[in-house]
C-alpha cells in the first residue's frame, strides 16, 4: 500500500503572493471593497490554491462514496440498510437529488462502491469495495486499521484520476444508511465534543430511535476506546468506509492544490479526519451548507470552516456541496470579468478628509 | 395614472390544491421526507404560484432600478452621488458584479433609470425618470405622493413587460448612492423598529460618517413625520425612487403569479412597502441572501421571509438575488426530474412498529 505520509507531506500552504495580488485586484473592481463578502474570500483562496491572480473553474465533479454500516443492526436508522445499495443504483440511473443538482451545476457524478454490503452490478459505479460494510461497532472495531487505510487510498486514487482528467473543482458526497452514527462518533472523539451535542435525527428516526442511536454510539465508543490523538485509530474503530474514502478524496485534492467542497454532516466528519491527519488540507476545503443535523456546525467550526448555504438540508449525497459549486464558479468569474474602477470610469471611495 | 388597487386586488392566494399535490409528490421522491429543506419548500410554493404540481422555471430576469438621493448632501455615504450614474453605465456595459453573476445564472439584466440625477444616454438603459433624484429628506419630503406612485408604476410596467416577454423568475436589484439611508427610514417606520437597530455602514462609512448618517435619517423622520399606517406616505416622505420602483416590480410579479427574488437591504425595504400595501404579495416573494447590513434580518423577518444564502454580501444591484436564482431553478428541477421510490425500487421508511 502507498504511504499516507507521501500525501500528507505533499500538501502545501496557499500561495501568499498570488493571494495578495488577488486581494489587490478585488480592491480595484467596481464595488465597495469587501462588499461581495464570501465571494471575494473564495476568489482569493482560489488564487492561493491555483497560484494565479485570475483563478479559473473548469470541469466539476462530485465524488459520491457509498458504504454500509454494521451498526444498523442496532436499529439506529429510519431506513433499512438495503437502501444504500438501492440508492447506488439510483445514482447510477441518474434519478437521485445529487444527479439533478449536479446537472444544474454542470458537474459530473462519480459513484464509488467502497463498502456496500451487496454486490453492485453497474458499469456506472466504480467498484472499489474494501469490504462489504463495516462490522457492528458496538461489538468491536468497525474495520481494521489496514482496511481504513485502504478505503482512504480508494478516495485518493479516485480523486487523483478525476483531477488528471481535468476536474478543477471537486465536491464530496456520501451514501450509507447508518453513517450519521459513525460520523457522530468520529466528530465527538476527534473534536472533544459531547456526544449528545452532536447526535441528530439522521434521515429521521423518532424519539425511541434517537435514544437507541445515542446509546449505540456511546456503546461503540466504550467498547472500542478510540485514541483521540490518533485519527486512524478513531476512523477504523468507529468510522465508516465511505467516510474514510472521502477523507482520502479531500487529502488528495489538497495534495493536487484543487478546491474541494465539503457537503453536510458525513462529509464534515471526513473533513475533520483529513484535518487531523493533514492540517494543511483545510487550506483547500470550502464549506457549502449548514445541515439540519445538529452537530454539523460544531464539526465545521472544529475544522475551521464557515458554511454559506442555510438550506435546512439533511440529505447527504453531495447535494449541498453541488449547489455551492455554482457559487464558487461565480466567485472566480467575478475576479475574471468585472470591470475595474478605471476601466468603467467609476469614482472610488471619497477620502475620509474630504467627506462633508 | 392607473389605480394601484387594480394591482393590489388582483393579487391572489397561492393555489392550495396544487401545493398539496406538490407536497405529496415530494414525499414520493427518493429521499427522506423533508430532507431537501428549503428546496422542497420552494418547489411547493412554486407549485402554488404556477398552479401546477410540476413547476417550471424558464427565462430569468433581474430588474435593476436606479435612482439618486438628496440626503447624500448630508455626507451619509462613502461614495460620491455621481457613482449612481457611473454604475448605471457600468451595468449597461456589462462590467458590474450583477452582470457577471446574471450571466452565470443565465438571467437577463434590465436596467431602469427611474430617478438618476443625471441625464443617462444609453440604449441599454430604460429611460423612465420620474424626477432627477429625490429631494434632501432632512429638509422636507423626498418626493411628492404622486411621484412615489409614478415610480411604483414604472416598476409595475417594467415587470409586466418582462413577464409578457416570457420571464418566469424575476429578481430585484437596486443602485442608488444614499439608498441605505432611505431604506433604513422606511424599515424603521413601517416595521416599528428602533432606527439604531437598523442603520448600518452601507457601502462602508467610517464612525463619523455613521453618526452623521444616523442623525440625518432621524432628522428626516422628525421633519416629515411619516404616517406608519400609510405605506405611500412613508415611501414618498423618506423613501427613494428606485425603492418605489422595486415595490412596483414586486407587486406586479405577485399580480402575475410570478416568483420574485428579493435581494438585500434596499430590496427588503421595497418588499416591506409591497407587503404593507398588498399583504398577499408576500406569497410570491422568495428571500435570497442575508446581507451584512445590520437591519436586513429584521426587515426580512418583518416581511415574513427567511434568507437561504449567508454570504456576508452588502453590494445590492441584485447580486445576492441572482445567485439564488440558480438554486430556485434547481428546486423546480428536483420536482421534475428526481425518481420516485417506486420508479427507482428504493425501500421507503421503516414503519415505526417494525423498527428493531
Amino acid at each position: 500500500m502507498r504511504d499516507l505520509d507521501e500525501i500528507v507531506l505533499g500538501i502545501t500552504d496557499l500561495d501568499a503572493e498570488h493571494m495578495k495580488a488577488a486581494q489587490e485586484r478585488q480592491n480595484t473592481l467596481t464595488k465597495p471593497a469587501g462588499s461581495l463578502g464570501i465571494l471575494e474570500q473564495i476568489s482569493i483562496r482560489l488564487a492561493g490554491m491555483q497560484g494565479t491572480t485570475r483563478p479559473v473553474i473548469g470541469k466539476k465533479t462530485v465524488i459520491v462514496m457509498a458504504g454500509d454500516h454494521g451498526i444498523t443492526e442496532e436499529g439506529v436508522s429510519a431506513y433499512p440498510a438495503d437502501v444504500t445499495a438501492q440508492m447506488v443504483y439510483n445514482f447510477a440511473a441518474g434519478g437521485a437529488a445529487v444527479n439533478v443538482l449536479a446537472k444544474q451545476a454542470e458537474a459530473n457524478v462519480v459513484v464509488v462502491d467502497v463498502g456496500v454490503n451487496q454486490v453492485i452490478d453497474s458499469k456506472q459505479v466504480i467498484a472499489k469495495k474494501v469490504r462489504p460494510g463495516t462490522a457492528n461497532m458496538t461489538k468491536g472495531p468497525a474495520m481494521t486499521r489496514d482496511e481504513a487505510l485502504a478505503a482512504i487510498f480508494v478516495g485518493v486514487e479516485i480523486a487523483e484520476e478525476v483531477i488528471a482528467k481535468g476536474a478543477s473543482l471537486i465536491a464530496t458526497g456520501d451514501m450509507g444508511i447508518g453513517n450519521t452514527s459513525a460520523s457522530s462518533a468520529i466528530i465527538s472523539i476527534l473534536g472533544s465534543i459531547e456526544l449528545k451535542d452532536i447526535v441528530g435525527r439522521g434521515t429521521g428516526v423518532d424519539d425511541e430511535g434517537f435514544d437507541r442511536k445515542l446509546l449505540a454510539i456511546r456503546k461503540a465508543i466504550d467498547v472500542n476506546k478510540p485514541d483521540s490523538q490518533d485519527p486512524l485509530d478513531v476512523l477504523h474503530k468507529v468510522g465508516g468506509l465511505e467516510i474514510a474514502g472521502l477523507s482520502g478524496v479531500i487529502m488528495a485534492c489538497a495534495r493536487r492544490r484543487t478546491p474541494v467542497v465539503i457537503d453536510g454532516f458525513i462529509s464534515s466528519a471526513a473533513a475533520l479526519v483529513a484535518a487531523k491527519i493533514a492540517p494543511k488540507s483545510v487550506n483547500y476545503m470550502i464549506a457549502s451548507h449548514l445541515s439540519a443535523e445538529s452537530g454539523h456546525s460544531l464539526a465545521l467550526a472544529e475544522v475551521g470552516l464557515t458554511p454559506m448555504l442555510h438550506m435546512n438540508m439533511r440529505l447527504g449525497e453531495g447535494s449541498g456541496a453541488v449547489i455551492a459549486m455554482n457559487i464558487i464558479h461565480s466567485a472566480a468569474k467575478l475576479m475574471q470579468d468585472m470591470a475595474t474602477f478605471e476601466e468603467a470610469s467609476v469614482s472610488e471611495e471619497i477620502p475620509v478628509e474630504k467627506i462633508k
